[in-house]
């Protein structure tokens, strides 16, 4: 027999998910949830894989944008064009943390070379790109693969989630066609559970069934008070169970609440220089919240008994 | 022993399902089809259910417009308030015929007033609303409440293909928010199947975990172009069987087809006076395409045993 959450340590992390599961999912239960109801969100970057020194899909934008200005130098001194060239982490951490505290100035600047940099491809050759990068590039630190860098106890948790019959889905501020041509292989998540970021799509009919092309324009960034609404959009359901590290979670969190069942929030904290990394930026008001919400903190250092 | 499609008449329609399922779900044929790749999308307004004399939302949507009326007798000569409130069915078959020839003006204003409708109040209780309406309200002159409405054998293909582990999705020019609280117990279709038009949402924090709210502004109309967009958007598959019955069905019956596996495309005519309905108005255009494009035409006269 297995036992569950192996790959987590003894600790109260541990006790509250067995202790949720346990009552959600004991038939004749008074905090029995229906299987059809037991919808469970997580975030991604940071959450269920690893977002420093930069989220993967960040790198797969910035080689992007690179190679666009070897084709048009004309590209090469405007923003976020030189910064891709130059990599300049400098100025990327300062739109990230710029958006954190809610200036989001720069932040169009760069949703503007993202959306340019893949726009005009069909959603087969983007997943395609994707799919390619994230098996072949390696993380720059951490001696692996980007796709080698998903969270071992994570995994666990929605291998043993997905055992007691929740439907899990991955709620993410990344790209949606980013994520799906790996989700199923990494997460056991299928491509239809996983809602994120999109740009708008256009559908051009030919004799062959016809084309999904990216477009010019995104359609809508699934973070802070966004992700309820995608959540819902997808589901139509409020999710029992929900897992972020950063405050573009916290809305998630709160939403993941019944006054007529239990629900479970985790927060990741980030505390483990040796195997990952040591960092709370973007993550202060939801600690915060965590305090007062009755949410689960997790610990990497303390509470996973391996990282990968 | 069930035999499947009991409530199909022997012909080439139920000939085309059964051999379609056979080849596609027989392990080791040379059509087999991977589960996961099994996705099966369905229009719903006179696919699924009865959509004459007038689809059953928009009878909900007249009728709360009418209630607008009695409460602000400012709207009373404004349309679509005016049609709503006189019962003006000239007015809106003339505004849904348009829409079908590719004119949208008048769509536009009814459009406006369709989310004016039930904007500002939350997903839960538009879903009360909507509920309770299909439930308890009688269609016109069918002698059924219109969750009653739901053709038998289609009923009956969905239950065969969801046994023959296919992912029905329902993909509708209705409003999915409408549809969802219904789509289980009617068709076997989990909330998160259910694909349709949307306006756009809001979430708003408060002490209970917040509230999703229905803004006054549509976010995109599921017909036409968009159906293939919308459902690669939820499932981020091309699915391999489809069933429409109308122009607004066109590019998603091609989008249905694979270079490398079968598909199978379903329009179904409304051919029966007696039963149901006769017309072909707004399904002309597709009926062409059907004769070039290798669909298979169900007739409601002659391939059904029954119809509710």
């Amino acid at each position: 027999m297995t036992v569950p959450l192996s790959t987590w340590n003894a600790g109260a992390a541990k006790d509250a998910i067995l202790d949720f599961v346990q009552r959600t999912c004991t038939e004749g239960s008074a905090d029995a949830v229906p299987g059809a109801e037991r919808v469970a969100v997580f975030d991604n970057d940071g959450t269920l894989w690893c977002e420093k020194p930069m989220p993967s899909q960040l790198d797969f934008i910035l080689r992007r944008l690179a190679k666009m200005v070897e084709a048009d130098s004309s590209l090469k001194d405007r923003q976020p064009w030189k910064a891709a060239r130059e990599r300049d982490y400098a100025w990327l951490s300062r739109v990230v943390a710029e958006h954190y505290a809610g200036d989001d100035t720069n932040v169009k600047t760069l949703a503007a070379g993202v959306v340019a940099a893949f726009a005009n491809i069909s959603v087969d050759d983007f997943e395609a790109a994707s799919d390619e990068f994230l098996r072949t590039t390696s993380h720059p630190t951490l001696d692996r693969t980007y796709l080698e860098c998903a969270y071992a106890p994570m995994v666990e948790l929605l291998a043993y989630l997905r055992a007691n019959g929740f439907a899990n889905y991955i709620v993410s501020g990344g790209g949606r066609d980013f994520m799906r041509p790996i989700s199923q292989e990494v997460y056991g998540i299928p491509r239809e559970g996983v809602i994120g970021s999109a740009v708008a799509l256009a559908y051009t009919p030919d004799e062959n069934g016809g084309v999904i092309t990216r477009q010019m324009a995104a359609d809508y960034l699934d973070d802070g008070p966004e992700k309820p609404v995608r959540i819902w959009t997808r589901t139509g359901r409020r999710p029992v169970l929900a897992a972020g590290n950063s405050n573009g979670d916290i809305d998630m969190l709160h939403f993941t609440q019944h006054h007529d069942k239990p629900s479970l929030r985790l927060l990741l904290l980030h505390d483990d220089a040796e195997r990952e990394f040591d960092y709370a930026s973007g993550a202060e008001l939801a600690v915060d919240h965590a305090a007062t919400s009755g949410w689960t903190l997790v610990s990497m250092k303390t509470d996973w008994d391996r990282v990968f």
